[in-house]
């Protein structure tokens, strides 16, 4: 099993260290990650300019390659050759949840998307801290990676298994387990914050507070709230099937 | 009702004029688009670097608004207050198609993603051409684009609709009509194209062809591929409810 790593904080990041470290009983590990933070950079797929792939390692001293480009360039470049033969691809642990509506934003989740759109499963890893001052534990997020990647591959790994994990940020003993979950509501608090550069000229910040989620049952913010790891199966299939129906009878002008 | 016009082609590109100017038989027109090309850009929300918005005109003489944030941004910052009180979003003309698994690397498309998450219906329109020399046509497409944002207003606006929408690069006698339809199977052809710099050091281009599209019946590729408009509706719940049934039974070795 050669198990590519990569994550959405920059190479260095210690959710990305202790990912790989947890990825390694489970087969070859490379790591092919970003050069720097691409929080909130979303799916992208780097064609107006050329991409540099970099040497360098990690704290633990095991080699690496860093890239210039967003998380999901990272995947494409691996499975188009540059790291051959990858099998599965991880990404994380991301320093902040990846939940509800976060999905199509993340950094951390588009990178799993790329793998299953080029080829093999995909897994997403995140530590839902609400906060910069919330204790983080990547070595206990990281041995629900690891449990989680060996159940998937316990039980045959489907080329488009695509799998979005949040851990809870809580001590390894209050964590109570995994749960299966579908995707709940993200409240997103932005707010504009409008001001005046020296010359008056105005520029925007979209600010405001971290958003906060519904904990309806079933969800992935459910089951944090209850001190439960959320698996999330994702499908890049977006179709709205029950809005499709509807729109049958609709009347086009023709 | 009060139609803001963004795109990902960047404000001064020609399928946003056409679109802006159908709208308006529509209602109130603001355009706030991105002050660049940000093809291929993804569902992105700029929280590191502030955004400016500063007043242009497009080539008919209409003053508009442009940011240099991306597409989604663009949306955020109306959304958020810096254009009051929009109805719904429409993105596009776009210069090439958004189909298959487009939809989630695509500005267009998450410019829509971002109004409906923000609260009101989004729409993105794409002109499916499949190279720089075919001849777009978008006075066409947005004749189209004015009669599907006319039968959604029709059929009473759900704050929750968002419709992805790829015109045939046809001349307009040629277009058969309207069709719904489902996501289909993209065919990615992308090539790394390794070079050495001056200094002989690597880099990168994410190369190849142009992808391909599986002409399914029933999907947005066999839409196109027999002349019709596809008009898909999306949902922002990506959960995999099939794989979370199968998941039931999986063991997390706890």
């Amino acid at each position: 099993m050669h198990i590519l790593v990569t994550n959405d904080d920059g190479v260095h990041a210690p959710g990305l260290l202790a990912l790989a470290q947890a990825m390694r009983s489970l087969g070859d590990v490379t790591v092919l990650a970003p050069d720097r933070n691409w929080s909130g950079g979303g799916h992208v797929k780097t064609l107006h300019r050329p991409l540099r792939v970099q040497e360098t390692a990690l704290d633990d001293g095991t080699p690496a390659l860093m890239s210039d480009g967003a998380p999901s360039d990272c995947v494409a470049l691996a499975m188009l050759g540059r790291v051959p033969a990858v099998d599965l691809v991880v990404s994380g642990i991301n320093s902040y949840g990846n939940l509800g509506h976060d999905v199509t934003y993340s950094g951390t989740v588009t990178a799993a998307m790329e793998a299953v759109i080029t080829g093999v499963p995909g897994f997403a890893f995140s530590l839902a801290a609400n906060n910069a001052e919330d204790k983080r534990d990547y070595v206990t997020a990281a041995g629900y990676a690891q449990r989680i990647v060996k159940a998937a591959i316990d039980n045959g790994l489907a080329p488009d298994l695509l799998l979005n994990v949040n851990i809870p940020c809580l001590p390894a003993a209050e964590i109570k387990g995994v749960r299966v979950t579908r995707q709940g509501m993200r409240v997103y608090r932005d707010r504009l914050d409008e001001r005046l550069d020296p010359r008056g000229v105005p520029y925007y910040w979209i600010g405001g507070d971290y958003p906060i989620g519904v904990p309806d049952n079933g969800t992935d913010f459910g089951a944090l709230a209850e001190g439960y790891v959320s698996v999330m199966p994702l499908q890049l299939d977006l179709t709205s099937y029950r809005m499709a129906q509807r729109m049958s009878h609709w009347n086009w002008g023709e």
